[in-house]
C-alpha cells in the first residue's frame, strides 16, 4: 500500500495524464498550454513506464491551440492518425509486433434524392456552383437533401468510386424520398433554379441520355413511378456488445417471402 | 514585359512554390527540409501576394518531416484539414465570404461475406482477437475477406452505424461472395479457426438468435440457399465529367423488368 502511494507520488512528477483504453493502449488527455520542454520530459518518462506496463498503442489528442506539442511528439517517434480542423491526433506503437491501429475513416457519402409527387414530376434543380454551374442541365438534387422538405423512404442503388478525393473513396446513395411540401423553397447557395418535371421532359434531356449514371438514375425514376422496383429498406437493429444504434437496409419484400418460405 | 521579369524576379525571392487548384486556390507544394524564419516570411509575402490576386483557398501538405513548420502556419491562420501517418494537410481560406472547402472523409466501411459452397454449407470462422475472442461463436468473415479466395457476386444488405469511430460513421456490406477454393486456409493473425458449417448448425447457435444483426445475416443466408432474394449487383458506368472510374450497385432484375415493361 505505502509502496503504491510512493508511485503515485512520482507519477504525478513525471507522467502525462492517461487513461486506458480498451484495446491496451493509453489515451493521453491534455487540454491546457504546457512548455515543450516539460512535455518532452513527461513524454520520455510516461513512455518508459508505459513500456514497462506492456502498454500497446499510446494516443494523444492535440487541440490546434497545442500545436506547439506536435513536433515533440513526431521526434519521439509519433506518427499522424488523422486531422479534423480542431484537433490532430497522433499515436505511437509500444511493442515490437505489428500494430493494429484501425485505419482513419476511408470513405465520403454522398446521397442523390429521386423525390416523385403524385402527379409523376420529379423533383430538379440547376445548381449554381460546380462542374454543373451555367450548363442547364436539370438534376435530381444531391448532397443538399437535408435543404428539402422528405421523408426518406428506400436507397435504390448506390455508386462507389474510387479515389476520387485526397486517396479517399466515394460512395453515392440514389435514394426514394417522399415530398413533404408541395410549394419549393430554393436554398440560394447552391441551387440556381428548382421545379417539378415530368419523366418525359427530364428524360429527354441530352446529358441525362449521355452519361451512365445519369441514364441508370433515369431508369430508376421510371422503374419507381411504375411501381415495383425494391429497394433496400431501414429496420432498426439491437446493438451488439454496446455499440452505438444502428440501421440494417436489406429488401425488406425479398427477405420475408424467402424466410418465412423455408422456416414453415 | 521588362515589368513581368522584374515581378518574376521578386517571386523567387519571396513566395512559395505553389500551383493554382480548379477552384481558384493555390495548393504549396513543400517537400524540402526549411527553416521556420524563412517559411514564415515566405508564407506571409505569399498570403499578402494571393489575396492581391483573389485567390480562395490555401492548402499546404506538409509531410511529417516538416512538422517543424505546423505550428508556423497554425499561428498565420492555417487549420487542420485531415492528415494521415505520413503527412499532415492544412488549409488556409483568404476570402470574406463563408468557405467552401470539402470536408474529409466521412466514413469507414467494412464487409461481412457470406460465402456458400455446394453443399448448402456456410464459411465460418472464430475470431482470435477483438471482442469475439475467446467466445467460441461461429460467424461470417468480416473485414478480411481479401485473405479468403473469393469472388464478389453482390450486396445483400448494408448496416450503418452512427458515431462508432472518433465520430465517423460506420457503414457494413454483406455481401455474397462465390467460393474459389474449398480447402481453407486461415489466416494466422485474427482468425482462430475457420471451417464450413451447416446453416442449420450455424443457425442453431444461442448468439445468432440473439442479436439483431446477426439474426438478419442468419435470414440472408437462408433465403440466398433458398435461390431468390435480390441484392444489389454492380456494373461499371462510364465517367461524368473525367471521374475516375466508377461502379453502380442495384437491383438488376427489377430495374430492368421495370425499364422495359414501361418503354416497350
Amino acid at each position: 500500500m505505502e509502496q503504491m502511494l510512493v508511485q503515485n507520488a512520482v507519477k504525478k512528477v513525471q507522467l502525462l495524464p492517461a487513461v486506458n483504453d480498451e484495446h491496451g493502449g493509453v489515451i493521453i488527455e491534455l487540454e491546457k498550454p504546457m512548455d515543450p520542454n516539460v512535455f518532452h520530459n513527461m513524454l520520455r518518462s510516461s513512455l518508459r513506464q508505459w513500456k514497462l506496463q506492456g502498454k500497446k498503442g499510446v494516443w494523444i489528442t492535440l487541440p490546434i491551440e497545442l500545436v506547439n506539442l506536435v513536433e515533440t511528439a513526431v521526434k519521439e517517434g509519433f506518427w499522424y492518425h488523422h486531422a479534423e480542423p480542431h484537433y490532430l491526433m497522433l499515436v505511437y506503437w509500444i511493442p515490437k509486433t505489428e500494430n493494429t491501429i484501425p485505419e482513419n475513416a476511408s470513405h465520403r457519402v454522398g446521397i442523390g434524392a429521386i423525390v416523385l409527387n403524385e402527379k409523376r414530376e420529379l423533383l430538379v434543380v440547376q445548381e449554381s456552383s460546380g462542374k454543373m454551374k451555367g450548363t442547364g442541365i436539370w438534376k435530381i438534387p444531391t448532397g443538399v437533401v437535408e435543404e428539402i422538405d422528405t421523408e426518406f423512404l428506400e436507397v435504390l442503388a448506390f455508386s462507389q468510386m474510387h479515389k476520387s478525393f485526397f486517396g479517399k473513396s466515394d460512395l453515392f446513395f440514389i435514394c426514394m424520398m417522399r415530398p413533404l411540401m408541395f410549394n419549393l423553397q430554393k436554398q440560394d447557395l447552391e441551387i440556381e433554379a428548382a421545379q417539378w418535371m415530368s419523366l418525359e421532359e427530364y428524360a429527354a434531356q441530352p446529358f441525362v441520355l449521355k452519361h451512365g449514371i445519369m441514364r441508370y438514375i433515369k431508369d430508376l425514376c421510371f422503374a419507381k413511378a411504375g411501381g415495383s422496383y425494391p429497394g433496400f429498406t431501414p429496420v432498426p437493429i439491437k446493438s451488439c456488445f454496446g455499440d452505438p444504434m444502428s440501421y440494417l437496409y436489406f429488401n425488406g419484400d425479398g427477405l420475408v417471402q424467402e424466410t418465412s418460405a423455408i422456416h414453415l
